[in-house]
């Protein structure tokens, strides 16, 4: 992460790119749309600025009153589109940071361009968090502006995201793939090259001497054999198995690249392998797999299976993700799990529930909830939620909401159709939308509008989960009248992220040996993720616990063991 | 190892349990046949020993007039039965520790079980080793009878084995079963438990923060997928597949513990995994497959083979090893392995290759070969020496020589019918054997006798490989002339042992990309294994490397990666 001191240097305005995280100390002013004004009747009648801008920033935040004992209230960034058209004078005049949440109008970035300055975006829920980041505080003009008096504040890292840098190169408006293209991807690439690959398999103990080999191979490893082969179980007592998960792909859907084949996807598999060892100590074994025959990924999967504990099934293509996971559930006695439908769906459950915690008067019971794309994900979120039993689902896809009579419906769509959409009712999303409490896109950008949001019922809640971009931006949900919106993306607030679940659940699952993950092991799942997230720190921008909150994984695990043991799947 | 100061107390000897290796420092004795009269003839007389025995150790060795700046010359043990009838009355006074080569007596035994000795073998080969560990040599009695004289020596870090613990336990009648029951076996199922197996999934590199997540997994992870299916070979630069070598079993031909199951074999393929990486950097991961059907274990593989950089086949029962291999060999492009058959092949080769040396006037053109065994390792080894171009390879089954009219014969056997037994001798194989230069078995205990090497080749060479107990015992052997005697034990000299061969030649084949482990790398590697003895330390007890040198397997890969470019099946 770079470092940013304040005030800065054109030099350190051309280091930063898109995309980069950075932590800034230093001075920086606050100022909003009023004190802009004035900023800029102060430059039109040729008067001083109440600070000088050059190498400075600005904050774009509306201060609240603060309580005893702190320097500031909750500081949280104002959306920077009313600025835009006060901007580049100051730009002009030697401002080189900006900060603040939202788009920024292409006369700003063009200006931001010709005079060399950034802007920084504040992560998102970001209130309480920069104010603690907040050392010192004090008004230094427009004092009769209030709360949108020009503020001194001195702040320590602060944690902020370039989201347009001084080459124009913009976050919201070419998404993740661009800036990718710039950064992650060409680290990603050295990182690769450099450990060829990311997984590795090592001893756990040591092999020294003729001793050790003896105990560790012949003669010794016949009596571990040998008691295996007397009773079954003791697999799990004496080899690598209990602790131990395939991740399953034939490389048919990976990431937003598609049917890219097995050898392409093991950088993807590896990945998901660090992150099972990295949040819950499961070790995983990519098995990256040459067919995409249905029968052949079944058997191969089940005569590979002795070494393994569990099964996460990943990326592979619908429909046929459906058949292997379904055969390879009745026909092995390990747990069996397709992360893309069931890990996702965990996740949209456990900001559901949390959501509905923030609506007062509305249950878990009450909700509508529309989901847009009616593939694995989709219905797999669909089958959740009626098992958490949710009042109405609709499934919608390109040709609108999905009935029994929906032309060219797959088997696991019409399955889907008999338990969903209990009016039975027909048109496109915009119609079927009207009136419903929540929207669940897995579908593709911009299939959501303001508009459409606008007819949603009281506080609606919108789980925009597209990547990169969202099937509406998070702004334009709010400006539309979301109560709460999540995306699947880090630079959001509200990130739905399968890391909060597949390690804990494949965590909790091993630990009690278990013979199936099943219905009521996810539904426990997901409310351990929701329950992660405390009464105090739950609030609209905060649903979810961040990604990396190593807890998540613990009590997913405990909850998931719990589950396992009370629904009777547990071997031991 | 357990450490042994002399003089011991009973104590120390009830912790010495058989099969065990101790480390031993202190004063010893010598003594002989002829001393041992004499000290008898004390006993009767009631006169003084030349030492009381009470804690002692004897050594029962020749030594020979040592060259000036030597503490001792060649100090070899010698072989203990001459002893055995004046023994115990030493036991009886308090004599613990005995030290020499070659089984004891049913008396002798018994003596130590009620006085509580132990009897102690020198390692295989251990002339010169001995001399260095004895650090001081003073004659104290009968120097009458020369290099038979007692002396008193001071020995330090003198590595001997427990042949016969204070309870009777012995390796020379019960072979290494009995043993490993008691010891190996015991502190196996420990190990295994306390690990929950040997190999363990860990990450290359850290994950901390949202910036490490965007690099290893999306959205950067993206970008060696995309490289990988533009450019497939790119899949030796990205990912795991360059070091990572599947050990595919079905747990069919497990150690000498037969068609145990894939669940079964697991703790086998997981030490074969820590050799790899222990001996040879290279990773491992157990393939374990719940079938037994030749056309499912290809396809398996097959379907399995992308992420993995070669495939060592392990414990797969013959004739289907043989098919499989093959078909694997043709249809991946990958090198193929199968351990059981070509690793044996190689060593054995390696050993007859030094042998070879140390026999004047005898070249490897001129040997002429019997192989007792004519399953897949009999059949590897055979193809092996022809390759080798020796002059004649006769394999020999149950039912005798085997020729095309063999009765039973498999098609294996048929094919190499047609290469071998040039003169179509027929018989058993103590028929066969007269004359021959190099008796290799792979078959069953006993099936050599003393007199069936009376009657081979001049200074014949017995490689006999039945584990644990061989085809004939190295005494034996050598007293039926036998020149050099090698075995698949490590308490015996020239151990015959796969873990010289596979780990470099895997990481000699993966470090160059290879499409195939072919003929040439397979005799290189022979060579390479036998080279590494230098000339210095060649002779009839030391034909191989020990285990333990890791500079074979670095000298293995160096000559397969040469014979691979060389014979042009190398990807890059």
């Amino acid at each position: 992460m770079k470092k940013l001191v304040m005030p800065v240097s054109t030099e350190d305005i051309l280091d930063l790119k898109v995309g980069e995280m950075v932590e800034l100390r230093g001075v920086i002013y606050t100022g909003r749309d009023a004190a802009h004004k004035r900023f800029i009747n102060a430059i039109e009648n040729g008067e001083e600025l109440p600070f000088n801008p050059e190498g400075q920033g600005i904050y774009y935040v509306g201060p609240t009153p603060s309580k005893p004992g702190e320097v500031i209230g909750s500081a949280g960034p104002t959306t920077s589109y009313r600025m835009d058209d006060l901007t580049v004078p100051l730009l002009e005049r030697g401002l080189k940071v900006m900060i603040g949440k939202g788009k920024r109008s292409e006369k700003v970035v063009e200006g931001m361009k010709k005079y060399k300055a950034v802007y920084l975006a504040a992560i998102g829920g970001a209130g309480a968090y920069i104010s603690d980041s907040i050392k010192e505080c004090e008004v230094i003009a427009y004092d009769d502006l209030g709360a949108e008096a020009v503020r001194k504040l001195k702040v320590e890292n602060l944690k902020l995201t370039v989201a347009i840098d001084s080459e124009g190169n913009n976050i919201y408006e070419e998404g993740r793939n661009k800036f990718m293209k710039k950064d992650f991807s060409a680290l990603s690439l050295e990182l690769h090259e450099k450990n060829r690959g990311k997984v590795q398999m090592s001893s756990k103990i040591a092999v020294k001497d003729r001793d050790d080999l003896s105990i560790a191979y012949t003669p010794g490893v016949a009596a571990p054999c040998v008691k295996i082969h007397e009773n079954p179980d003791d697999v799990y007592k004496y080899t690598l198995k209990g602790n131990m998960v395939a991740i399953v792909s034939d490389g048919s859907a990976v990431l937003g690249l598609g049917d890219i084949g097995a050898s392409a996807g093991i950088p993807v598999m590896e990945g998901k392998a660090i992150l099972f060892k990295e949040f819950a100590g499961v070790e995983a074994f990519p098995i990256c797999l040459d067919t995409n025959d249905v029968d052949d990924i079944v058997r191969t999967v089940k005569n590979i299976a002795p070494v393994f504990g569990g099964i996460n099934l990943e990326d592979i293509s619908a429909p046929r993700c459906f058949e292997i996971e379904r055969r390879l559930k009745e026909e092995l006695d390990i747990p069996v799990f397709h992360d893309d439908q069931h890990g996702t769906a965990i996740v949209v459950s456990a900001a559901i529930i949390n959501a509905t915690k923030l609506i007062e008067g509305k249950n878990i019971e009450d909700l509508e909830v529309v989901i847009n794309g009616a593939g694995s994900a989709g219905i797999a979120i669909a089958k959740m939620l009626l098992n958490m039993n949710v009042k109405n689902v609709i499934l919608c896809d390109r040709f609108g909401a999905i009935t029994e009579d929906y032309e060219g419906i797959n088997e696991a769509q019409l399955e889907m159709a008999r338990v969903t959409n209990k009016n039975k009712e027909k048109g496109l999303l915009k119609d079927v939308i009207k009136g419903k409490d929540v929207f669940v896109g897995v579908s593709r950008p911009g299939m959501l509008t303001k508009e459409m949001v606008k007819t949603m019922g009281d506080k609606p809640v919108i789980m925009a989960m597209a990547n990169p971009t969202p099937e509406i931006m998070p702004d334009e949900a709010k400006e539309g009248g979301a109560f709460i919106v999540g995306t699947g993306r880090s630079d959001f607030p509200n990130q739905i992220n399968n890391v909060l679940a597949f390690p804990g659940i494949f965590r909790g699952a091993l630990d009690v040996r278990a013979t199936d993950i099943n219905e009521e092991m996810k539904v426990a799942a997901a409310y351990a993720i929701a329950n992660s997230v405390s009464e105090n720190e739950l609030n609209t921008e905060n649903i979810l616990p961040m990604a990396f909150d190593k807890n998540v994984a613990k009590n997913v695990a405990e909850a998931v063991k719990k589950a396992a043991i009370k629904s009777g799947v547990v071997r031991k």
